[in-house]
């Protein structure tokens, strides 16, 4: 068995095939369908202490928020409205944990409550050392309108819908330990707060136009070659077109960061990544512009051939892979 | 914040209030009612090595079907058909870890198997040290015929689907190190291998004399507290009625144990807990004998008053507190 995530996925997935309508494992949620043209979407995160976070760098309420975002991200990603949220904690029943807890718990209220979510169960068990988190998640979409990671189709443009490589940024200034400038502190707050949009997701699986769609969650590189993959196409990427914030610009320049790196390997932006047809592109990107008074970023095309991602940049063709973050090789923290 | 699994969970039911005719944390399942008079049932439980396992004492093919197991228990305690499954692992990258988990995916899938349940989706992450799984579980009811743990009414006969302290003795008899002998296989198998019945959950939902009804997970004294506590009633336990296997009596006997703190506080049961209207009774008993081909064992009654659990025993008042096993006070080793 190839030990990573990709690999075990794919061997659970081969053990258990999925009939009918259902959709199961392999895209952002799983979907069942339901009454009135309507399906249930179904996902689930899991976080570790020392994988994904550090108990002494995020602080429980930040936790809570990101736990329930994560999870809202998925939903989004497939058109869906997120419903429902059961929360599972393994809690080392270490000093401080009371207050930690209660902290913890606050953040899952603020979420639940900027996404009207009900958090309807879960379980509370102990851990012996390391802090252990679940949220399943139930959203509900239009049944004709949800979108797939497998139904790219050629000619289309793929784009994204916000900046890419701010988490990334933020989390290699933590890292760092730079001085906190305004720009960092925007950083840090993309790494500690994202913000996915369920109605921005809805909007784009409402139009026609829109083919595959996704979250980005691992990084455009590695999330991009998912989609590829999964539509059985390839892709080509102008590198000049991904969207950089000023922030991380400056930041970047500042400190000799490769941003180019963080943008396509660094992770966690939790905005959506998406293919449209060519013909429809410039209306829905007119329109998502005049909805949500914020850009669609066309960053490049997809490809007949070859079943790869090809990266551009000055004309120029580059191979390269911007690795992702990988929680099976690389820990967040040693 | 009363530092307990149980002072958490009533924390959260607090902060997290539950409209309409959604049911939230507190019971087996949270209830979200569907089309055609059926509704859904969802419960998540969390296994963390340490705590609830030991990798050197359960094969990674028995925590699988463990795994799932306990949360097909919770579907049935409220009359619910188990559907789907989504599992997280958190995995150490240690070494032998990939066969560890392709062992566990065959205890998962031969689980999955037994109670016809599609496994949708889930998540594979990293872990530091230990071992952490999630699984959620969602299935499907007839709206008006779920139990609920707040239904009991006085004078209500409460009995057990099954015998008591089979999975305790088994574990014991693991700790303690004893010889195997036939008896022990059995209860050391019901320890591993437990046998939760969604069939016998869904037939005694749909008997009107069912009143209340929950599963067994942490002992018949802590589960039958919170059952009332949840009806506002009371109880008495006639404790020469609790139903002993021959197995776990006759070890028992041999090694000195205390049989009935093992089938009061052992926990792992996985059977049903049920309270049914006196007049009902009889009716109920014989009908369920008759189509399971096994016994519905009473063992007391749903008082008005005291609101506690009072145990008789040859026609003596015992106040006792039979504890049970309290994953954040007493961990599974040392």
């Amino acid at each position: 068995m190839d030990w990573s995530e990709e690999g075990f996925i794919q061997h659970i997935a081969k053990l258990f095939p999925v009939e009918n309508a259902l959709v199961g494992i392999g895209d952002d949620c799983a979907v069942i369908p339901n009454e009135k043209g309507l399906s249930w979407l179904v996902t689930t995160d899991a976080l570790v202490e020392g994988i994904h976070f550090l108990k002494d760098q995020i602080s429980p309420r930040q936790l809570g928020y990101k736990t329930i975002a994560v999870n809202v991200s998925d939903i989004s990603a497939m058109g869906g409205e997120p419903k429902y949220a059961f929360l599972s904690v393994a809690f080392p029943n270490s000093e401080g944990m009371s207050s930690w807890a209660q902290e913890f718990v606050q953040g899952i209220k603020e979420a639940c409550q900027k996404w009207h979510l009900l958090l309807l169960g879960g379980d509370t068990v102990g851990s012996k050392r390391d802090l252990f988190l679940n949220v399943t998640m139930i959203g509900l979409a239009k049944s004709e309108t949800i979108k797939y990671r497998h139904q790219a189709q050629d000619e289309d443009i793929i784009c994204v819908t916000g900046y890419l490589g701010d988490s990334g940024g933020g989390f290699k200034a933590l890292q760092d330990k730079l001085t906190e400038t305004q720009e960092i502190k925007l950083l840090v707050n993309a790494h500690f707060h994202p913000e996915p949009n369920p109605q921005q997701g809805i909007w784009l699986a409402s139009q026609n136009g829109v083919h595959a769609m996704m979250d980005l969650s691992d990084g455009l590189d590695c999330d991009l070659r998912r989609l590829i993959k999964s539509s059985q196409k390839g892709a080509v990427v102008e590198l000049n077109q991904i969207p950089i914030s000023e922030a991380l610009a400056k930041t970047g320049q500042k400190n000799g960061w490769d941003t180019l790196q963080l943008a396509l390997g660094g992770g966690e932006d939790y905005c959506l990544l998406l293919t449209v047809a060519k013909d429809a592109f410039k209306q829905v990107q007119q329109e998502f512009q005049k909805t949500f008074n914020q850009p669609l970023f066309p960053i490049g095309k997809v490809a007949q051939s070859p079943k790869d991602l090809i990266y551009h940049q000055n004309g120029k063709e580059i191979q390269k892979h911007y690795s992702s973050f990988n929680h099976f090789q690389k820990e967040y923290a040693k």
